[in-house]
């Protein structure tokens, strides 16, 4: 099957699919765009889901995942609003989600459950359903494929950027689209916290397949990023597939392969551009850990290094402190010879079989002080590697957080 | 037996300890001191240590560990060091460690196995032998109980002020002292990261009980510790035992329980002022989780707030965020049921039954904004429960380790 290409676009180039985005009054920043709608046109829209892995589940959360088992994995429409997470608000929380789902398949003559809902924001703060309810009409009367741009500015929180990605290939002589967007900075961590995602696609693929190909490319992607270690309560991303383009992805098939490199490359682009604002950063830094012993451990170590304070904050002033990257890796869990251990900064060694590499200072100043850079460890214990996208750790990280919610 | 009391005085108080201080150039701030002795005159001064859990381990921890196994728990002289961790140094850097305890060893006319040495400071830059060695005279012929003091303030990397806790207590008419120096503010962590500390008593206690009256201090004090989330190569807890009280802490005795109640409450109080002073420190906060199901539980829940970098600088910004908090309850690991979960600031309800307690804003933002608070958060799950210290963390956590090794 053909290559997956960038192109420009929004969520609306995949057949099938509108959107429209109103400022609700959910944030408190007047006028700014809080409250979005997507959706399918086509009737036998396919839906795929997956949501935090948090203990603690935010109302919407809980309806959507109970939608999508209900609707059997056919939702067409998503209800998405940015300025409250409507997380811990109890029995009146659920309430919110519920009839914003049921309101919303009214309007748009569906049943409630092919409803999917999602919120991000403040933990803890009762969130008004006649915010979102009186604004519905509006949205579905507004639905077009110029105004599905808009979504992706209508669920920022504390992103700089909206964050799109559109991807188009080829089969049988027709196009075939894959859309995404997606909001996240602060909180980003393996398990997709604080982070929505929306993707839509016009190729045709049964819910199941949809499920199980969505899933793997979170695992890749998503599920790949930390940002600040944290996991949220309302973490979801969504993907809708109307099968207007009439191209098939079928089991045991080639289109099963080709598919899911297409999903994976818009899960990935918009995990790193999520990592690459992420609160405060300055940088996007690939942390890649090769010679494990197993895949687990080449995870954790690099999980360890990226999520380590103290190498987020040499990163952050571009100081070779290649010391605190092996301490990382050292309390990761990961079994190695620290004597054997190289540390790179893109293509500059650091450190060499665990000792100071003999590296030119300023020339790794200059490595570090890059927009984008890798750290590679070579653990020389193994064969298995691993690879997480994270950002550095400034003062504005914590200027943010420390104001955040008052 | 009686009580312990907090008295003034420094190292040298329990009977037969000395000890000296030098800048000897290892701090690249001229005339810091940075190179300490401490000596115990008892030539059957027992000796226990407790050191890191990374497999990333410093040549002084490497060389101490051996050291106290040949002497078989008789160690009597630290030889100390800050500016320079000694770690990821190869096999120079264990030469510079063997080498001090050896020349250290001939001077004090002791064994070389009775000489412990730690080392903190940057990893990975090489330590030359002949700073230390050079001053290792000049240290001897200062020992003294005055000069004593000065070791805690020697031992200080990017501590503000040098940590010191001297308790006394009284047997047979006899009095009995612990006092502990420490050094540690960023990096902290379970398992004791880049945390140094040197504890002196005169109480007679073989090797064995002393190390396991240690080893459960330990636990119950610099490893409820969590500044950063980092552990470090180089972390160290010693304890010398003079004998020269005449009081003996023996084996299935009340002595023991006694014993162990002092040298936690010096182990408590000296863990309590490195997470005061952690890098960038507002404020010192302890959390507690109550009613989990199990000890393990209520302990990933407590650390999981303790560390989460989100929850940290809500507490810098005085932000009464519960919801952040849950959520770090949430991905803990810990089996709970969110509707049943109350979170207080010292006093004052936040959340109630997972939900928002309606509390005053202004109230809660005194109770966040005192210098010593009271985190805790009730599971209502199980009868167990955890409490760990940290501390807030402010944009200068970030502007110290931007710049610490360069």
């Amino acid at each position: 099957m053909p290559n997956w290409e960038p192109i420009e676009g929004d969520l609306a180039t995949p057949l099938g699919f509108r959107g429209a985005a109103v400022a609700a009054g959910i944030k408190k920043t007047h006028a700014a765009l809080d409250l979005a709608l997507i959706f399918s046109d086509a009737p036998e829209t396919a839906a795929a889901a997956v949501f935090t892995t948090n203990r603690v589940v935010a109302a919407p959360v809980l309806v959507s995942r109970q939608n999508l088992i209900e609707s059997r994995g056919r939702c067409r429409a998503i209800v998405v609003n940015s300025g409250n997470a409507n997380a811990c608000t109890g029995r009146d929380g659920l309430r919110v989600a519920q009839e914003t789902a049921r309101a919303a398949g009214k309007l748009l003559e569906i049943e409630p459950s092919k409803v999917l809902v999602a919120s991000t924001g403040v933990i803890g703060v009762p969130l008004r359903a006649e915010l979102i309810l009186r604004k519905l009409p509006r949205l579905k009367r507004e639905l077009s494929a110029e105004n599905a741009a808009a979504a992706a500015r209508a669920i920022m929180t504390t992103d700089t950027v909206p964050k799109t990605c559109v991807i188009r290939s080829e089969a049988k002589g027709k196009a075939v689209h894959i859309a995404g967007i997606a909001k996240g900075a602060g909180m980003i961590h393996p398990h997709m916290a604080t982070m929505l995602s929306f993707l839509a696609t016009d190729a045709a693929i049964g819910p199941r397949m949809l499920q199980s190909l969505l899933s793997a490319a979170v695992e890749d992607s998503f599920n790949r990023l930390t940002v600040d270690g944290d996991t949220s309560t309302n973490d979801t991303v969504v993907t809708l597939a109307s099968g207007l383009s009439e191209i098939s992805v079928v089991p045991g098939n080639a289109s099963r392969a080709w598919f899911l490199e297409g999903i994976t490359l818009v899960c990935q682009t918009l995990a790193r551009m999520i990592a690459r604002d992420g609160e405060g950063a300055s940088k996007l830094v690939t942390v890649e850990v090769l010679g494990a012993r197993t895949p687990l451990e080449a995870d954790r170590a690099a999980r360890s290094i990226a999520n380590s304070p103290l190498v987020k904050t040499a990163l952050a002033g571009a100081d070779p402190n290649w010391g605190r990257i092996i301490c990382a890796v050292g309390y990761s869990g990961a079994r190695f010879d620290p004597n054997k251990v190289d540390i790179l900064v893109n293509d500059l060694y650091l450190c060499r079989k665990g000792v100071d590499a003999g590296f030119d200072e300023a020339a790794a100043h200059r490595e570090l002080d890059r927009k984008e850079l890798v750290i590679r460890v070579d653990l020389h214990a193994g064969g298995a590697s691993a690879r997480v996208w994270t950002c550095d750790f400034t003062r504005d990280y914590v200027t943010i957080n420390a104001a955040y919610r008052t």
